[in-house]
């Protein structure tokens, strides 16, 4: 039973993931979603696009992927995009967040749950493309609908947004073009600054 | 495109789960959760808990069956386990929330997602019956943890938790076993009111 226990612990402990508010609101922009609301809806886009994967993906191993990606948010907070300074020292707050919730786990799951994290983060599979693809289109999709709430308030610039969403492509290309589109739509309505990469809104 | 704007019309629609509230709190207490929240939650549990299933199930499934067994709450709205009152039009709500719902995707998803949930309600496979163990357990664990809020608030008794939780032990006994005991301890703490099934805070 202390298999299950420390099972159990783990499993109470993520609760707090969904008191970790993103700086996306959703669909309606009545308020911010949680870190738990937007993996749920990571997993569900992934059953429902996996086939503008780039690559054949293990359907259920990138579901499981994009469930506990943010699970170190628990200790490290949730960075926003384009917060320059907090960028900065994420990287080290959330290494030592993995080795402390991961730690709850039985050895084996701790094992496993740690390097779905691990192969998250350094992209170089199938799997973490198409998870890292779904995780920068989401907000854009939410915020789209939200007629560009958090850029607005953020003033963020296309700049910002096509350099985030840099690698985006390497995930789906499909995906990626209808998403360029979606933030080209957003800089010509002004919810995000113009300027950058050739834009019709751009002054030049 | 037609086919992927389908899938995006569905992936927004399901944003609303973020807006159904459930009666179980947090585990800290603090305020109720969404369905989306429990739905992301029952998906992790469903990947670290999967070796006390009864029978061999398909991980992937089951968690898919998870993620999306509630959706149709978007129309139906959350009906409380011990609202006798609601639960009587409780499944022709969801029925006609079903075909609107899944009826956004292209046929061949939507067909495939209408039979998850169909199964899901059925019960008679073993991925079905691991995912509504999962599905009566998580608010136990919650709840417990929240010391009996929303029992106490509503009242509970340990009839009503019993019934409840008749095909509990289906999906797993390990998992009841253990629930088992957490809802005994929250009868005699007197968080659960006690009387029935033999309970020790029983006055007979």
């Amino acid at each position: 039973m202390d298999r299950l226990k420390q099972q159990l612990s783990f499993l109470l402990e993520i609760d707090k993931q969904k008191e970790i508010i993103r700086q996306t609101y959703l669909a309606d922009g009545s308020r911010k979603e949680t870190d738990a609301e937007h993996a749920w809806h990571l997993a569900v886009m992934c059953m429902v696009l996996s086939e503008y994967a780039n690559e054949p993906i293990d359907v259920a191993k990138t579901m499981m992927m994009v469930l506990t990606h943010d699970l170190v948010e628990i200790d490290a907070g949730d960075t926003y995009a384009y917060d320059a300074k907090g960028n900065e020292t994420k990287k080290e707050r959330e290494l030592s967040a993995a080795s402390r919730i991961y730690g709850l786990l039985p050895d084996d799951q701790k094992a496993y749950l740690r390097s779905l994290w691990d192969e998250f983060e350094a992209m170089e599979t199938p799997e973490a493309r198409f998870a890292n693809t779904l995780d920068k289109i989401q907000p854009v999709l939410l915020t789209d609908h939200a007629e560009g709430k958090s850029w607005r308030e953020h003033e963020v610039r296309e700049e910002q947004i096509m350099n985030r969403n840099e690698r985006t492509h390497e995930g789906s290309e499909v995906l990626w073009e209808y998403i360029r589109d979606v933030i080209k739509k957003n800089v010509d309505a002004g919810f995000i600054r113009g300027g950058g990469f050739g834009s019709l809104a751009s002054p030049l």
